[in-house]
């Protein structure tokens, strides 16, 4: 199955990033972009995103070979019911969402008779907006394609060499499964970081420019989370909630042992559990998923 | 109160730092390092960090203007008793605790004649060691120096213009209020990193392969916090107990009202939560705490 025309629908930091790695990558695809917003759109025209920035999503999506939807997971039913009458015969629909399995099913019901191979670029930033894309976000980064039990070995492998042309290593699971390691790596991280800036931001004891000033002991690394857009992400929280919910039960128990451990002074055990997360990071390091600089590589 | 000469106990990451920076800034300063373990002496020397570095703790301090105590929290007071005997009659003891309350309260102890300013420049990385310090660590970083009620400015004064000199701003405050400020800007957060990295890799569901491989979602920004020397933070959560557990007691409210959100799918309360927290990494940013480059500046 040849991907010589790809469509993009919601051409915010995912879609537009997806655009021009297609630019810079595959230059003989040609990819028309669609958002539902009429000032995203402009601005993407502004950018010079994809060969064409079309108003109207049948129109977008027409000879697509491949049509991504790159909008928050709640709105991919509605995304999907506005491109239906546009797709041509063997189109493949994917998207970009974050959680898999309520994605999958709204995909199949608003499109039933289409080729639906969903994915996930495990890859972001904590900007958002057709501005904020770049064409190498996806390099060396992990795409998760969560085929249906009834998908043909081409459609996957389509997508599959999709994202591998665009720089991504592509891992293949159940969507089940997805959500599950993606509430752990990703889902779980959010909310507590969103939780924390918010706690910190309202105490009565410290004030919120105390907050700001001395966030260099370790705050600021999670305000960079939290300021990821809140409307993807509360999507996320209620489309896979019970996964997050589960990952989250076992921190409650995790923090209550440690918070256990520190009232009662016992040091060994917050040694003993401090030098075993030490651990993690190397190997992150190791197989490329972080930079082995310090701090990040930030500018001291 | 003039320092031609600085002696620092404690060759580790912040203790190195200080001597770099020292050479780099004040290089009329003579400086003299000392550690209580053999390997980080010779290491000092193979590096030829300092001007001398010397085993015995009492000869270290001899003649030193300003002894620094750069090791962690809970050493501070063997550390002072140690290099007790050598210290000149005038000299400012200081030291670089995290926590500030307890430390000021064990020096007073272990050094009743001698003049004590204790401060902590909020700085670090996730490396530990002689090693892993560099000369620019505290350049527009903060500085907090928390004397006691009877310190004389003159003694605040100088260990003042020794952290500016070394590229820091200062700021003052009494050790109680430190102490609560840091619990909520580095104590509680690397609590619940070592938490959530702690959890994730002890998940039935997920393996810890699939944790490193797609951490690139947000959990590797915790991984790195996790990664901090695990005896300096035993130490921190056992001398600053009482503000960890305060603000880690305001963390499980919020945490438990965004739990109780996604199971009840109140997606509006999230939004508004989540936009809330957006502005706080601006303030940051704009104040010149953190990189304003997405994703921390990091390679993509």
């Amino acid at each position: 199955m040849a991907i010589d025309r790809v469509a993009i629908v919601g051409l915010g930091l995912i879609g537009s990033s997806i655009a021009r790695a297609i630019d810079e990558r595959l230059p003989q695809v040609a990819v028309t972009g669609h958002d539902a917003s009429d000032d995203v759109r402009g601005v993407a025209r502004e950018l010079g995103l994809c060969d064409g920035i079309v108003d109207d999503p049948v129109a977008a999506v027409a000879d697509a070979d491949l049509v991504i939807l790159a909008v928050p997971v709640g709105r991919m039913a509605d995304a999907a019911a506005a491109i239906a009458p546009g797709l041509k015969a063997g189109a493949i629909i994917s998207d970009v969402g974050s959680s898999k399995a309520g994605v999958a099913d709204a995909l199949a019901k608003a499109l039933p008779d289409h080729i639906i191979i969903p994915a996930h670029p495990v890859a972001g930033t904590e900007n958002s907006g057709p501005a904020a894309g770049f064409a190498s976000l996806f390099e060396g980064r992990w795409c998760i394609v969560t085929p249906g039990a009834d998908a043909s070995d081409e459609a996957v492998a389509a997508v599959t060499g999709f994202w591998q042309a665009l720089g991504a290593k592509v891992e293949t699971m159940d969507a089940a499964h997805h959500d599950m390691v993606l509430a752990v790596t990703s889902h779980l991280p959010h909310l507590i970081a969103y939780t924390i800036v918010g706690t910190a931001s309202e105490l009565e004891e410290v004030t919120e420019s105390e907050v700001i000033k001395y966030s260099a002991g370790g705050f600021r690394d999670f305000t960079r989370i939290a300021a990821s857009d809140p409307v993807m992400w509360r999507d996320v929280f209620l489309a896979n909630k019970d996964a997050v919910l589960a990952t989250l039960q076992r921190f409650n128990e995790d923090l209550t042992a440690l918070q256990q451990a520190i009232r009662r002074g016992d040091g060994a055990k917050l040694e003993e559990w401090f030098t075993r997360t030490r651990a993690i990071r190397r190997s992150i390091i190791e197989q490329g998923q972080d930079d082995a600089a310090p701090d990040f590589g930030r500018k001291h």
